[in-house]
């Protein structure tokens, strides 16, 4: 099997949800923890509008803090995710050297979340690449409710297809994609990620799913099977609506990584520093998270 | 994908372990639900001592109890657990028509359980086989610790296989490889069954997983991917211990049922009524239970 990536979205995926906002000293340190862990690249925030997510109204500050000589990680990637040209503004602004964006294969979700149709979508969030790839950073684009949509249920294979194509056409080759809202199953997961691998052989893939319906490790099995090379994953399982009964969070990093360590995969990666992590973000919003290695205890 | 047979072992393996006992006719309420689900085989108990294991205390009754022409299942087929000689009679005498029996890779396992090696259990394992299927029932055979042991860690493949060439010798070609003790991994899974399979294709292989690391159901995927039909699993994830704080209970029917029908595999199998019975069991036993569907709210 290939070599796999791990790409840490917690700070920013798992963090944006919370509505205890974690102060900038401790995501440092979860950060700093987690680059120490030997994870690939770890996602600091999104350029949203601090008053919109006030989770995320440091993400300039710590990608200032990170570009500091002193504080910049030897090995490990930051990234930050950009909805629009200002977010690219501010992430050229602050030392982002790998920025992810994406649209939604659901046209009613575009619409909802952006106003736009996933065409107009499209052409957008290519236009940003872009510019970010002039400024010689390294771009991920994404493909968000690859798998099925809340609104439109299935979504059909094609619609994906068409994304990616407009995305292999812009010369854009690192490409993720996402199940948004907990729609996909492994068979289909290797369907579709098997398809899109025909397309281009030279693209690296990246997955990113939820653990909505336990199938978060089933699918990234499937994924990598199918010749993905890329999980994105958040620490402890964070991620999705705390509040839901229902497990929504993202596929959790202490788990992908146990069961990496099991295949004899990046073995180089510290299990403990992440499990650590874990149990450190589960005293801090007092209330048990969903990830499974965490919480076992020591032997 | 081929057919697969969903055999629910929550009356058996997943109230075994439970303090409080369920009264005989809440389990032939349960049963019959399940039943009624369409199902294909439930383990309705395991022939032990009662006083060892008061829990299955009533399993004789249960199965005279359902071999009653009027309580008799049209489709379903009701299986019981043996574990010597002793068993198989009591099992004999009050009508039970498939019998489950096994030994443990693990030579340690083997000897604390049954004060026997497992080539010695082995042999009595394949004489007490023999003297069903000369009775004319349905017999699975298991090796317990395919994947791995507590006291053992890894076992070897080699060990699992001359388990299974012995049973092949015999005759026994329903056979059922058990992660007893949750160290199974995706690629081990198909790498294991793959290699099973090549023996005789003849053979029906059953797997059964438990959920310690959040992997059963990426398990059940990598089987079913390996050519496994019959998937071993426990409404609202019964099973394995539970006071420990760790999952480790059985691989979650309703959440296999849900994984199957995303597949478009036995939607004959009715997943409200499932998710019915773990909710029944979980307002029985007083606390969450661990799989994941019967948490999801009804939409």
């Amino acid at each position: 099997m290939n070599k796999i990536t791990i790409h840490e979205v917690g700070p920013r995926d798992g963090l944006q949800v919370e509505k205890q906002t974690v102060p900038t000293d401790l995501k440092i340190k979860w950060i700093q923890q987690l680059i120490s862990s030997g994870i690939d690249i770890i996602q600091v925030g999104s350029f949203v509008h601090p008053e919109k997510v006030p989770q995320m109204a440091d993400t300039d500050r710590l990608f200032a803090h990170f570009s500091q000589s002193e504080n910049r990680p030897e090995r490990t990637r930051l990234s930050g995710l950009v909805l629009n040209e200002r977010g690219l503004d501010r992430g050229l602004a602050c030392g982002v050297e790998f920025f992810c964006m994406g649209v939604s294969a659901s046209d009613t979700y575009s619409r909802k979340n952006t106003g736009m149709s996933t065409s107009e979508a499209t052409d957008r969030i290519i236009d940003i690449a872009k510019r970010a790839t002039e400024a010689a950073k390294a771009v991920q684009v994404s493909v968000q409710n690859a798998f099925g949509c809340s609104y439109e249920g299935a979504i059909p294979e094609s619609s994906v297809m068409r994304i990616i194509d407009r995305y292999l056409n812009a010369g854009l080759k690192r490409i993720s994609l996402a199940d948004t809202a907990g729609h996909a199953h492994p068979q289909r997961v290797e369907r579709l990620f098997t398809a899109a691998m025909k397309l281009d052989l030279s693209v690296e893939y990246a997955c990113h799913f939820h653990e909505t319906y336990g199938l978060g490790l089933a699918n990234c099995y499937a994924a990598m099977e199918a010749g993905v090379t890329s999980i994105e994953c958040s620490f402890a399982g964070l991620g999705g609506s705390p509040s839901a009964k229902v497990k929504s969070g993202n596929v959790c990093t202490e788990d992908v990584v146990h069961l990496l360590h099991k295949m004899e995969l990046r073995t180089d990666v510290s299990l403990d520093s992440i499990v650590a992590i874990a149990r450190e973000a589960e005293t801090f919003f007092g209330r048990e998270l969903p990830g499974i290695l965490h919480k076992i205890p020591v032997a």
